[in-house]
């Protein structure tokens, strides 16, 4: 089940219902805190995500997890940040258990493209601007084949009428950079980089692409940060801003509030022409 | 505001809460009944959409009304089906009225792509399969700047790696098909068109690329139809079902229940091993 980027009001209504009745709840970091606090308290929670001074759970013991809690006859609820399907490995664990007999049915969750985007206005299609949009991710698992399938994805997606989003990029984000400019895009492409978008912790910043990965690393932004290239960018009501931050005693400067601060706001007054 | 692809459990938390509270709602037929059951009853609704016979509103007498309402002070929210910055128009809309003073905040949906993939157990994004997702529309404002555009996209779209969806894609389908192979996709890559996805009223079918015309074709899908193009289709547990699935008195058989159906029935049953 994808609970989306954060934000626990852009949960489903199918996601909280699920949420009341499973017996056991598997989530890892990518899941926000404010959601695992609506789960029912009898469900009993399972971290299968990074420990401290620990890899993550390699993907095989989540699957036996998940296998054996179905097995034992249990409701199991696997959480994901965004999307189980965009890049969150749901059909990896869908296939393990659906070729062992277990039913499992996937819930689709507000993926992080969708809900940054709509958080800070960038329409990632827009008439004239973006007629496609598509979703990359930087993280390559098994070098080199996936690393030469990745370069060749990067390198179509050159393409000024494309905006790109990249999830997990920040570290491949020099090489993503490079190639996107070495295959013909604009260096002066609007681009946006957004940590924990959506949360109340949410740090976004703006460049053009020729000063982009260096703005990143003076800011410091930290996984998981998502990456929105493209024209439609600079559509955003909010890029200017995100233009003129800078960083200040390790905080940037403005530090705007979230989308769900400014419209909690906006219905405590009344009388004005508010449109959601 | 992003409605989602139809099933009403997947309206997020916030989309509820605006629903309970606009005065005023603009929808069109992309939002099925089901929703706009869902609005209180004291909200003004206004219908923007195809009438029988009629043209279907433009653009711009939206904007008009969308301003009207909001300048009267009335707190109005605008219905998209999916998500309103994947081809619906959503940024248009907050251009124009952001640049008129009005504040808006775009609310994400979860985006036919998603849902219907959920649906079906198409993972969009696969280890070894697909490392890299694609939205397109087949549906061309104007041509033949916009044709050239899409053109270009399509070509580049034929990556074996990226899955390609396609939005809005069945009037344009052949010619659609025609480019990808033209531009070297393998003609027997997997296919599913999907209508109405997750309504209780969906119908889907699947073939390799080079029958998945004439397919669609006999069966007569109609619009909203949402096109799932590459590998990734075949790993979905119902892509056996898919592929066999003929019409008999103009009804797709077998016709399988929607996962809400299938998942209520699983709740129904007690002790039963079963995974969400």
């Amino acid at each position: 089940m994808g609970t989306g980027p954060g934000d626990p009001s852009l949960l489903t209504l199918r996601a909280v219902q699920l949420m009341q009745t499973a017996d056991v709840v598997l989530y890892d970091r990518l899941v926000s805190d404010d959601i695992l606090q609506m789960i029912h308290p009898g469900a009993r929670m399972v971290y299968v995500g990074k420990a401290k001074g620990m890899h993550s759970s390699k993907q095989e013991d989540i699957h036996d997890l998940l296998l054996q809690f179905a097995e034992e006859g249990a409701t199991v609820l696997r959480l994901k940040g965004g999307d189980p399907y965009v890049f969150g490995r749901g059909g990896e664990e869908l296939e393990y258990l659906e070729s062992r007999g277990i039913r499992v049915w996937c819930v689709p969750g507000i993926t992080a493209a969708a809900g940054i985007c709509a958080e800070l206005g960038i329409p990632m299609t827009h008439r004239g601007v973006a007629t496609s949009v598509r979703f990359l991710t930087g993280h390559v698992r098994d070098a080199p084949e996936a690393q030469a399938q990745l370069d060749e994805c990067i390198s179509v997606a050159s393409d000024p009428h494309t905006t790109l989003v990249v999830y997990m990029g920040l570290t491949k984000l020099r090489e993503l950079v490079a190639t996107l400019t070495r295959n013909g895009l604009d260096p002066a492409t609007p681009a946006v980089a957004v940590e924990r978008g959506t949360t109340v912790h949410q740090r976004a910043v703006g460049a053009p692409l020729n000063e982009f990965v260096d703005k990143v690393e003076r800011v410091g932004l930290q996984s998981p940060t998502l990456l929105v290239i493209g024209g439609v960018c600079a559509l955003s009501p909010h890029y200017p801003e995100l233009l003129a931050s800078e960083v200040i005693d390790g905080q940037i400067v403005p530090r705007p509030r979230v989308g769900r601060q400014l419209l909690s706001e906006a219905q405590d007054r009344e009388g004005e022409g508010t449109l959601a």
